[in-house]
């Protein structure tokens, strides 16, 4: 496993902005005043039902190796605006703050802390850029990768997208998202190597380019890797040459060596057609085994009409609609002071604006999912402040926070919190799951979900709810803050 | 300047198929088999009327440093579909391509080699994965950013968007792509660490939270930065508070030390209407210079919209929308065989497919812009077979490659070859400018378009058109292979 901070130090990742506050607080005297920052995000990416959370493990490991080199400070000090005793202040850096998180793998719902920030302001502060970046990117990535492989109904789906992404991490830390949000590989060798995924692939157009004819270049691909042979057969023509020197080659290469073809692979035209072209042709020569992978700027969507079409399509590589979450490429999360502390008291905070979903919900807090006990399916999410307790046993009623007399009552539920203690007072307290556990983990939560929260087109609205307590601390701040 | 692969080693960031089909050609005794490759893009992003180039540097510092680990070897070595010999091989792995490529900060158009790769053909597959996501990632933020920048009108544009950016890379590789787009600077701290580009900023929401007040907060930034003192004002209530606080504290904190302010920024709420008050409110109060900068999921529409309103906006910051290039965020660049070469013959390949826009134009090619000698504008770009004289002297004409009846004549002109030579037999024989003057050069080379091609709506195609000769060798290779 590859640790991202420990090849490179991303500690200067963040906002200019972090610096002139962080030094500001600094020369204020304000250094060891507590904050509380929520991560959360406001929309789902393409308009779906929820989200899913990634990029835990990396934010740790970021965490886990803050600092400020010599070279940091150098280039600091050349800004001509910090003060030597602030920049004597990063270069002994320690990091003291206290830390939940939602776990990866977990789907995520608007308006709920997914990452928590409790300590020194002018600490949590300096982390804000390193925070968003990593679960915005690993998220938005998660939850594009699971909306493909729902649209596939168990058939694998592949990563391919490594040249679109957006740059290196793009490619392999967006490798790792997918992995997460269910694909069974990727064409991405770095992601194999770094994080375990498995790495897939055969042939490009250009092998069959390379030898003199179509039929030449599968031979010798069958030849060399008589084990896992997949022939692209669209360089010329599918239907006439492609899958016609496919067969021949597994009638005169592989059936010899007692070898059976692993697949095909069709990467341009209307594969609908094609697939079922190429499935009765390989069927007709004695392949019904023979695999048929698609790619070729497939989506979610597309994969759904491919399947609705009847197409004879075993797995598909997914490129550029997955690595870069094309239809949504940002994944909005924020971070928002919700409260400050001095000495045990939590004083609430607020963001008014005059653009309503950028309200904010004040104050410390916990987030639970109420699960039914009986089917064990996700009924709502609860949002506490931090030192209420939470007791379900007797059954919860909720209340809709904008309408706020369509109330719910739920009888037979528990309540999991999902705020998990990642860093207590600077020290991590959280061990990193291993990948396909998280992997394994998102794929269960994501059947706690009902149906009518995973479809794609208008799905229900989940309930992302506040304790009475909760709502009317916001209530009373709205109005203190909104009325001038 | 920071050297991307000194830091880590990238090498292994490929496609699994690169490697099968390297170990392919290595054991079929293809490795000194020489091939051309091309690097091109078929769409241009947000339909605009032309791309621009970059990513070469970056692209320059991972070939510069190929190679393959011990830990790397040992790794392919676990795959346990590697021969010792081709191990070997990679564990010694030299590069001997030539490679041309167009300068950072080009206009590009669809269908014209962008890189062109000669040499080895198992060398110049094993880089195709790094070449497309490098050129792919940094072209599409260069060109996005442009568009935006040409909105603004000479405004100044900030890259704000590192929180939102796909990954590490995506925000300090898209501030700098963003720089030679035309941004006069970054949030990112880590962009100008190490690539030089300015870094500015000033508070979050959450500064103006801390304090007991926002007047308060305001009064303590401005005592800090005098000197540059530009205030968020809208995170309790833009007119009825920010603006009123802000007038405050430049009358009684920045007047009496002889004192200017920067500006104040808009993050939220109607912009357009916002900019349009608190420009009178300033004005009124003495502070015609006090600039307003204004923020919030702006993009090259909402930009120039504002300004049609009449905003009164002075400087943009803009985020996710460039950093992500969120209209359209895939670059899609394709890198395929265009050649053969056995002793010094070239064997032109072509890549038919059911896709029409997926057929690609044969041979080792050169590109060539024409430009008009008395105004300096581009009129055309010409491609031509690596072996053809371009001599302009006496006026060209040329031929729309598939409406060949459109015909156009160009007289008093010259042409300036863009494919330059980068590598020569794998070794670096191009020095990368200065980031500053490949912005400059960028600026100067998007004012040689016409604005009927810079256009956003329906911009003019800008003619891309084959020698006669290169056409009869495409045309001829159709008619070879389409027939069958």
């Amino acid at each position: 496993m590859t640790n991202i901070n420990q090849e490179r130090n991303l500690t200067l990742l963040m906002d200019f902005y972090e610096l002139t506050m962080a030094a500001g607080y600094f020369e204020e005297g304000y250094a060891d005043k507590v904050g509380v920052f929520d991560m959360f995000f406001r929309k789902i990416p393409d308009d779906g039902g929820f989200a899913i959370a990634a990029g835990l493990e990396q934010f740790c490991q970021i965490i886990d190796n803050l600092h400020f080199s010599d070279e940091d400070i150098a280039y600091l000090q050349s800004k001509g605006c910090f003060s030597q005793r602030f920049l004597d202040y990063l270069r002994n850096f320690q990091f003291h703050c206290t830390i939940w998180a939602v776990e990866e793998g977990t789907p995520i719902f608007p308006g709920e802390p997914i990452v928590i920030v409790e300590g020194p302001a002018i600490e949590a502060q300096l982390i804000e850029t390193l925070l968003l970046v990593t679960f915005n990117h690993q998220s938005l990535i998660c939850t594009k990768t699971n909306r493909i492989v729902r649209a596939a109904k168990g058939r694998p789906i592949m990563e391919f997208g490594s040249r679109r992404a957006q740059g290196y991490d793009a490619a392999v830390l967006g490798a790792r998202a997918a992995y997460i949000g269910g694909v069974v590989g990727t064409a991405c060798v770095m992601a194999d190597r770094q994080y375990g995924i498995p790495a897939l692939g055969t042939m490009a157009h250009s092998w069959v380019q390379m030898f003199p004819s179509e039929f030449e270049a599968f031979k010798r691909y069958a030849e060399l890797y008589p084990d896992n042979c997949t022939l692209l057969v669209d360089t010329y023509n599918v239907t006439r040459s492609g899958i016609p020197n496919a067969i021949r080659v597994f009638n005169e290469v592989l059936a010899p060596m007692g070898k059976r073809p692993k697949g095909v692979r069709i990467d341009s035209g209307d594969i609908a057609y094609l697939s079922k072209r190429a499935r009765r042709m390989l069927d007709e020569a004695g392949y019904p085994d023979c695999g048929i992978c698609a790619s070729n700027s497939l989506d979610e969507y597309i994969v759904r009409d491919l399947l609705v079409q009847g197409a004879q399509i075993d797995s598909f590589g997914i490129g550029e609609n997955l690595i870069t979450s094309k239809s949504t490429p940002v994944f909005g999360g924020v971070y928002k002071l919700a409260a400050v502390k001095d000495g045990d008291v939590y004083t609430p905070k607020i963001k008014i604006s005059e653009s309503v979903e950028k309200i904010t919900t004040p104050h410390l807090k916990n987030l639970y999912r109420i699960y039914d006990s009986e089917t064990g399916k996700a009924m709502a999410d609860y949002i506490t402040m931090y030192d209420e307790e939470v007791d379900v046993s007797g059954g919860i009623t909720l209340f809709d926070p904008v309408q706020t007399w369509k109330k719910r009552t739920f009888q037979n539920v528990h309540a999991k919190k999902l705020n998990t203690l990642i860093y207590k007072d600077g020290k991590r307290v959280y061990k990193n799951p291993a990948l396909p556990d998280i992997r394994a983990y998102c794929a269960a939560q994501v059947e706690t979900l009902w149906d009518e929260v995973t479809r794609f087109e208008n799905p229900h609205g989940y309930y992302v709810d506040l304790s009475q307590k909760l709502w009317d601390e916001r209530q009373r701040l709205l109005d203190e803050f909104g009325k001038n």
